[in-house]
């Protein structure tokens, strides 16, 4: 049976792995591929809609997109939540909403507004402490639901500060109603990731996103103290690879003969999507037949 | 320079080939890859929503998706309208918003609201041809501009009906107002479009989508008397293929270290997507330095 | 303390009045003027929107409208659902989706979709009794919540069809799983209502909307048998009066000076919406000092 | 004929009135009084949505707020921008979809997000000139139609500062791009807004708001120099007495019967959505006729 409490996997004891979803369908195949929690990433939000992943969408509209997503699947899904786009009466509003479309969670990060992704070039400007601490302490008050899980990300790091100022303000976040920490950093070697862990010592949860040192091995990193995983962005990345060369193979050809047996076939697609639950619901509840004639309208006097 | 007339394309004397796209970065694909129009398909919008291809989004929810569509690309985008979601009314409504937002035409399809796709099991239900030529001369009339191109597709193939059936609601629609007719088929023969397209001799623009029919040679389409080819769901396809690989990697691995070189870099999404012009509109127009100290609230009395 | 169940109240033993709002501040002054339930019209959204009530807003944006309207009160909203916006799939999703967003429940009619306004001149068809009974099924067996009240209108009346016809329809939707039904009528004479209702017997609970037999007295309704009573536009037409009359005589005057006096203050606006508490959320939770000069950005290399 | 030019309005030597509106409905009611323009307010739709004017709702639900406006009235319509709702990258999105949706205008005000309105009680936070001027100048360079009119508001009045200062700011902001200034105030003499005007000397159209100043005679403003007045918020006020009062008296005579004399009637309301042309539409394009009996699905093998 799915546990839709990310609460629940964060604390099992066992590592929890969050794979990327961006819409409806990336969604499904994370779940049918067998992952127990999914990651409603930023970036990948941003870019499948075609926008940079600048808060150049407005948060109703991250609220629409995690609301295709929590549809779709049964497992948990903890949501890219920003800075909480603007101060702690936006924020609240915002991860409320989250809440009530089902996410299981919101990861809010210590920038400034409107912030720049964080493997991006380009200026990480880290907001005041206390301010931060605010906005989650705003958004605990602000839930309806003791379930929904609030994950204060530092990018202490990545602002370029010490592995200490890190430590420091996930610990005044933990304090502020944060129920996890996640640790977010861009650098090949996972050091400061492990650094920052073995010192948490598993206060609360921590999670990470091993997007740029990938190589580290999983184990190790749990070891350290990781209680969650999140591959951030490689369900949208794989799928980039595969539509840019069926796009070039297309246009080469001119005609769809020879990528047929490289991409999925529509009937896997229905598959993935339970056509056939449509069918048994058609056949139990009926279909209409063909209309007869329209008639002209007949207004009544 | 990117034509954004889509007539122009359909009537300039070369064929238009038309790559399916779901959302913003597939759009952005198909456009980068040198495709001159866009095919918003009704199939993979759904199923980029993680629902059915049955009208299971409403009408405006496919504005929007559209919005994010041309949103993305310069290029001009025909969406599939399914139905017109309702009647001459709700039709009118939303091939306008749809001309809004910014799409350069509309194909609309003379099954009954709610359809099922063409391509799945169940009731295919044509509607009446005279109900849906007001439907087709209802948009036509509310149009704000002569640019928009209403294309009319039947599925009288797919319903059952002869390639005669096909014709003579065709030159309905025509009479009514359509701009070009689309012939929708989900047989592995040609055959009878191939027979359709001769028989129409080019009275409009005749747009085909050859999903099934895949290894007839586009040529032989075009000899035919075909100006518009749809290759309909391919873009989605692929990504379907790769996520799914991609996932169920991941999971068997527990690391994302073996897809790495699998699938696209960061720096080529954050090309895709042009962060460069970011940076540059960023050191125009300044970003704003670190905030200092929040300070409790000072009400005016 | 609220009772947020609309079918405790209309199970209750005293009738249940129900007042129409149409956007959040229509129903907040719906439940500070002591209301215990609130009407999610049709008429009253489409009519605000500025659209005619023939479903000219899609389903989704009836979703969102109503999420405008939950999230502004306490009190349960019964949301007017029309024909459920298509088959019985496409009123499962929209059902579904208006209990997410905090509807109590909804009411659906059995007329044809696109539906026309009750009271509007045109023709007024109705559905099929099997279609639109397995519509109720359907929507009944996709809640996922017991709690949420599914009322079954029927449009006999307004049709031009019998009480009989009327009271079969309603049974037959009773078994299909409606929690009520509702009796509409476009008469000035409440006759046929109180016929159904001393037949019907409290079979279930009964709703009417005394919108033109507005003369018969409320406790004549309830003697019959109706549980429910909708005042189903009153606050929009009070609107609409009322903001016609300011407009004219601020045009006249090209001053607001004479209609200060006879419109709601600022202050009374403010206290509405309760800019106090987002005062005392500001004193907690600090709000940002001016912020310094912008700085160029600093790209990472 | 209606002139859908803002500019044209603002510069054509009479004063140009807009009256507020907030949703469809009260952009008809001015339109049909016999405004030239509208003012889409930022408080009155925020309290239409049951919502504080603090961006409590997002930029995007701002847009969909102002296409329902624009798609009721044929009139220009002058959004009220707040601040832009982020940096220059965000106010350029917001801006460009502005005028996408049928925006004549906007206005953006140099506050800092998330702002409060000016007339409640808090702080009013001024953004830095240098920041605002950029956002103008993006928001400028962004613009596809030299026809969209950019307002720059000034509210160094509200923040406490003197008319020097806005004279410096509104200055800094025409060079930066702006079409007209707009300079607010809240108190009930208008001798800062006419010390003001005077001294700017028409370099560009000057717009006001007489919200609390509202004795001050119209022509003693238009002769010190101003060209577009604002009724920035009547018609919701005029709804709210309105409402509140008919909520009361219903709950209070447990009736309707002796409201219906003081509210719009129904067919008021049906000609103001203009209902006949739907019948219009209706008898050129057909009705459906009741549909036959559903049959069971018939799955096609």
């Amino acid at each position: 049976m799915i546990d839709r409490s990310l609460r629940n996997g964060l604390t099992g004891g066992s590592p929890l792995f969050l794979l990327e979803a961006h819409d409806g369908l990336s969604a499904k195949i994370a779940e049918a591929a067998g992952f127990r929690a999914i990651w409603a990433s930023g970036l990948a939000i941003s870019s499948a809609h075609g926008v940079r992943d600048a808060n150049e969408l407005s948060w109703s509209q991250v609220v629409d997109a995690v609301d295709v997503i929590t549809d779709s699947v049964a497992v948990p899904v903890l949501v890219d939540g920003d800075t909480g786009h603007g101060d702690h009466n936006v924020a609240r509003r915002f991860t409320r909403q989250l809440s009530q479309r089902g996410a299981a969670g919101v990861c809010l990060e210590d920038k400034r507004y409107p912030k720049l992704n964080s493997f991006a070039n380009g200026p990480q400007l880290l907001d005041d402490i206390e301010h931060f601490a605010n906005v989650i302490a705003a958004c605990r008050e602000g839930q309806r639901s003791d379930d929904f899980v609030l994950v204060a990300r530092t990018e202490a790091l990545i602002a370029g500060c010490s592995v200490e100022e890190a430590l420091e303000r996930s610990e005044r976040y933990r304090e502020a109603g944060a129920d996890a920490v996640m640790i977010h950093w861009r650098g090949s070697s996972a050091d400061p990731i492990l650094s920052f862990a073995r010192t948490w010592q598993r206060r609360s949860p921590v999670l990470v996103s091993p997007t740029t040192y990938y190589k580290t091995p999983t184990a190790k990193l749990v070891d350290a103290g990781v209680d969650g995983v999140i591959w951030g962005n490689h369900l949208l990345r794989a799928a980039v690879r595969a539509m840019r060369e069926t796009a070039a193979e297309i246009l080469a050809e001119n005609s769809v003969a020879t990528v047929e047996e490289s991409i999925a076939s529509i009937d896997e697609l229905f598959s993935l999507l339970d056509y056939a639950a449509l069918a048994r619901q058609q056949a139990r509840y009926g279909v209409r037949e063909p209309a007869s004639r329209p008639m002209p309208g007949t207004p009544r006097s």
